[in-house]
């Protein structure tokens, strides 16, 4: 499949599964890294019919390259993440009830901590459940430019993450490919409604 | 697709997904202003398999123009929702647990209110996640003409909002085509279910 | 359809909706009154794939008249259920996690009620959201005769309910086709989660 | 269906229902006792997506006799299962998110209780909803071989349970088909989130 299909499918599916709604969710795939070429959704469409025709192609000054219409404003986050993150090659964005929740109740801890569960063996390159992933939470704000640079920061002070929580906005997580992508956003999905249900809220 | 086409299609889908349930439900089509058409949905007609023939025309002062069978008991507050939101032209209701669970818990705040979510985004015209949106709540009566006073006077008191929450009945959204409003639908169950494991009752 | 076909559609139904699980869950249709004649489910036979073929016709002392396999170990309370309530012809039960957990919580009510919802306005006959339906909770017993005369005496003394739920175990619904009640098992359902999720305990 | 293709099928179906995600999950069928041969689930495959060529046969000393791939990581629980259990012939994993709050719930008692449910019956060979199952839970562990032997004890000291649930991990449930083995994990899982819901914590 080529990307924009690959990503198209990842949409629907997401949609299907309840973890974006309506026209929200970005998705994005690395094309190539020097000069830098990415392929992301462009803004505005309904994720639930998504089709290879609702991407652009951009370089790394989010300009276009190929394709109709207006990037993502997340874009600027895409670009950020790629820049930080030298073996991503896909990122992808859910936002769900769970996550949501726990975005809010451990804002104040600066993070959402995960221990102990064997599905964190799922994230890519997870040995152990010992492991402890530790998944920062960023306040959301509309100004992209502060936003990803608030972003830079935090990819830069946690070298180990496997994605970063924008609060009350949902989740971006990345991979070397999409299906490796998928599989990280399966798992941190599946421990979000466990932790949202094991603790005093649910 | 014809309005009652896009109606019913609209009601299969609210049904499977658990947002109306037997004959429940009422969903309208503004097809003229000026004099008012209107395409609502005929009384105890099964949502999970609503068709193009269980629609009915109506003017004003709700009497049928076009088609067979009893106008939906709620066609008074459509009626009242298109005098008083001169862009409306479509509005969908949908009955769901986690609004019935909001439409208690904060009947006496008089709304149910939504800020700091990235999602709010999805509601047409609003631009950031800062904005608030205080639904209304109003209770419910067995007294239609009552009933849509009431509305009248809330929505007259409440420019700006996107729908109004009917007291352990149901939500009324409308926007200004049939897509647009099942968007707002979207985003207000989607942050109902997130408000309510938010709060300390889920 | 014929009754078999019907009920064995319904069977799949509920089992794809999470009311049945296994082989678990009866399901029965009244074919004649003078004398009686009833189609009910075999017993032992997985509700996903029922077909025709899973149904026994029997008369009044759950003597088999046609079909082979071994009755429901519930007929005794079909019968029961079909003696004390005239107008129904058919009798669905429905085993739901929401249902379960209100028979525990309410068992010391002997209720599970229902009053302010606009929903209860589906169950048969209703007219108003206040409407109380205050469904009967019957301790469970392997006793079928002891069971059936329990359950007698409940109709016996709550002439208006429209279904009757043993605790931990299913509820029981009856109406005058199998889909007046099917939609009265929807009504319930649905409440049975409204209520769950809105009392201190989810 | 040859046992690959009944595993395979399972595996997808456990997908679908959210009882495995990614690449977890191990599925295996008995195919001989003497000596001892092992159908089980290759490691690393998606079990969205699982076909016939997804799976080793083993003898054993999980020494692959057939197939290509590594065996699962969970191989020697399998084979302390079928070596203490002579009568089944089919081992099933499932990872949920009930099950996994429970498990934590319940650590301290040691095992997850469950008595009064007539949904119990379900369960191989159980008689009557007053049947107590005592589902014992077991500290995880990387070391799989110190793993199968605390399930070897586990196993021995608890001649009766129908499944052992690894703590934070998933439930082991086994069967004398592959059909009874599905039905015990369905009534497992459905008895897990009625307790879950039910105690001050869901």
């Amino acid at each position: 499949m080529t990307p924009p299909a690959e990503l198209a499918e990842t949409g629907r599916d997401f949609y299907a599964r309840g973890w974006a709604r309506g026209a929200s969710g970005n998705f994005s795939v690395l094309l190539a890294r020097r000069p830098l070429r990415l392929c992301i959704t462009a803004a505005g469409n309904e994720k639930g019919t998504l089709d290879e025709t609702n991407f652009l192609e951009l370089d790394d000054d989010a300009e276009i390259v190929q394709g109709f219409g207006r990037p993502s404003d997340e874009t600027l986050m895409h670009l950020s993440i790629y820049r930080l993150r030298p073996k991503a090659r896909c990122i992808l964005y859910s936002q769900t009830v769970w996550g949501m929740v726990l975005s809010d109740r451990h804002y104040v801890d600066g993070s959402i901590s995960m221990q102990g569960y064997e599905a964190v063996k799922g994230l890519s390159g997870v040995a152990s459940h010992e492991h402890i992933e530790r998944l920062p939470i960023v306040e959301n704000s509309q100004d992209q430019v502060a936003l990803s640079h608030v972003l830079e920061n935090v990819l830069i002070e946690n070298p180990l993450v496997h994605g970063i929580y924008i609060r009350r906005h949902g989740l971006y997580t990345w991979g070397e490919t999409v299906a490796e992508t998928r599989r990280n956003v399966e798992i941190f999905e599946f421990l979000f409604e466990v932790l949202g249900r094991t603790g005093n809220i649910q």
